[in-house]
């Protein structure tokens, strides 16, 4: 039994021709199917590369699960799989590219006043006074520092901001991105959110992030912070975020991601004032550049497993990233 | 007569200190006012920093004036000034760091379909799945390669573009952030332009850069290609932009100057669509970043003029930049 289900609508042609003929060499048969056709093969699949909850439900013989997404909170109940030792990867490392560009964007545009000039130029006023920041000599802190907040960290370090601190479970610095590492829960944390001007947060949802951004810690940000959120709704306390800025707290928050989602249309947070709402599309798979990655890893993986190799962006079901 | 005229309504009380401090260290005298003062006040005056024409205008003893601006056009008449060895210096230096921040801000916006995403958050609608597209791999021309351009390269280089291509007056690649550099009228331009992605110009108006991007160069670019123009309106065939652009051409254009400023409350380009408007917001005086450095290159200047060195920034009247 050497078949690979694939069941991900997002792929192009010339994934499947370059899935199946990748598979073909290294002596699998592959499958390309609708989540209907996925359910009925399921069982016979030894590897899915699928983002379908049911689809894994009925891979009763899955050695490997790959889901396309880099955040798995949603894939790691136990129950969902056969065996506990069914592999499950995720795509990290196919977000940070197009989830960097969205942070610097949006980042921009609360600095730089854009809603108040889109509304100007919504009315044809010719204004162009309104009192701007620059990313140049912010103190930036990166909650999060994988793929996301490295690949932000590379940008970031273009643009000259007086330093930048990352955050992270392991207090490591990554590739030297960082001017400095603290620990989650860092004694240090009081006197560096002090000091930050962006906050930027790309973290997992796991028991430890979540709520990690609490009251005590918001309050600990600069009157005229700005907040960026990429990660999960969870890390966040909302409802105190909320009645903060209600109350004249930080510059501007640009929030993707919600404690509920889609965030439901009689939620406060629309007409919280300087929330840049978007809908969870930072970093989906809108940008070919990340079905791209999603497939060379998928493939880069598949000869790992055909070698028995550790497979790359191994996800730890009980840590739960 | 050692006396120093400053009329600048953009400078804060720190920066006159300066100014004041610097200026009695090296034996001057210095008045900051406001226009009416200034225009009584101008003819005993050896060094002036403003932006009034009617003040240049008045002041029939100036041997050096500094204007606050990058782009000089209006200030390079020669009936304005007293003697034709008047020297004129821009603050050209200052400006490359706030609109290389509105340039990657507007990019980033037009790949990923920020007005349409606006419009959906308008609604409160949470749809999530408009393709988009990315810096990463993308080919970029930049249409001078000045402070502007330069700034411009620093940081789009750290989003990986496939190429970056410079074309200014010169043919050289300043500080070698450019991949290749053409001169402005390159045989080599169509085959250039053909294979852009994202064009950026950052023109001075000039009798050389007028009409830079005429038609048939237009037309050179691919159908899907985004344009920012944050240099001079001039510089582009804006009534052939607009019809091109209604009839299909281009993927957007980011427009920050016009042929005629303020941009007429009727005028086409309002309602062309994928053209995102900004009122000449780019790089004015509003980031204090640019007053501070507006206020210490004129320093550094005062220092050389004082010791009989040459001037930085120094315009070519003639040349007009």
């Amino acid at each position: 039994m050497n078949q690979i289900l694939v069941c991900l609508s997002a792929l192009h042609p010339i994934h499947q021709t370059e899935i199946a003929q990748a598979a073909s060499a290294l002596g699998y048969s592959v499958s390309f199917c609708n989540e209907a056709q996925a359910l009925a093969m399921a069982p016979q699949a030894q590897i899915l590369l699928t983002a379908s909850l049911p689809v894994i439900r009925a891979a009763s013989h899955a050695q490997w699960v790959c889901v396309p997404s880099a955040g798995v909170e949603a894939y790691c109940a136990s129950e969902l799989y056969a065996s506990p030792d069914t592999l499950l990867t995720s795509s990290s490392g196919a977000y940070g590219v197009t989830i960097a560009e969205h942070i610097i964007m949006v980042t921009l545009e609360m600095m730089r006043r854009r809603t108040e000039y889109l509304a100007l130029v919504g009315q044809r006023k010719w204004q162009r006074d309104l009192p701007i920041r620059s990313i140049h000599g912010s103190r930036i802190t990166l909650v999060g520092t994988g793929n996301i907040g490295q690949e932000t960290a590379r940008r970031l370090r273009a643009f000259s901001p007086a330093c930048i601190c990352g955050i992270n479970r392991s207090g490591r610095n990554p590739e030297h991105l960082m001017d400095q590492v603290l620990t989650l829960a860092s004694p240090d944390l009081r006197s560096c959110l002090a000091e930050t001007d962006l906050l930027i947060l790309s973290l997992p949802a796991t028991t430890e992030t979540e709520n990690w951004l609490n009251a005590e810690r918001l309050q600990w940000l600069p009157s005229d912070a700005y907040l960026v959120n990429v990660g999960r709704g969870s890390t966040i306390d909302q409802e105190t975020l909320i009645r903060l800025m209600k109350e004249g707290h930080l510059a501007g928050a640009a929030l993707d991601v919600f404690a509920t989602e889609p965030l439901p249309p009689d939620d406060p947070v629309w007409e919280t004032p300087r929330v840049l709402v978007t809908p969870h599309c930072s970093g989906n798979m809108t940008l070919p550049y990340t079905v791209d990655t999603i497939v060379r890893q998928f493939l880069e993986n598949l000869e790992r497993f055909s070698q028995g190799l550790p497979l790359r962006h191994l996800v730890s079901r009980s840590l739960g990233y």
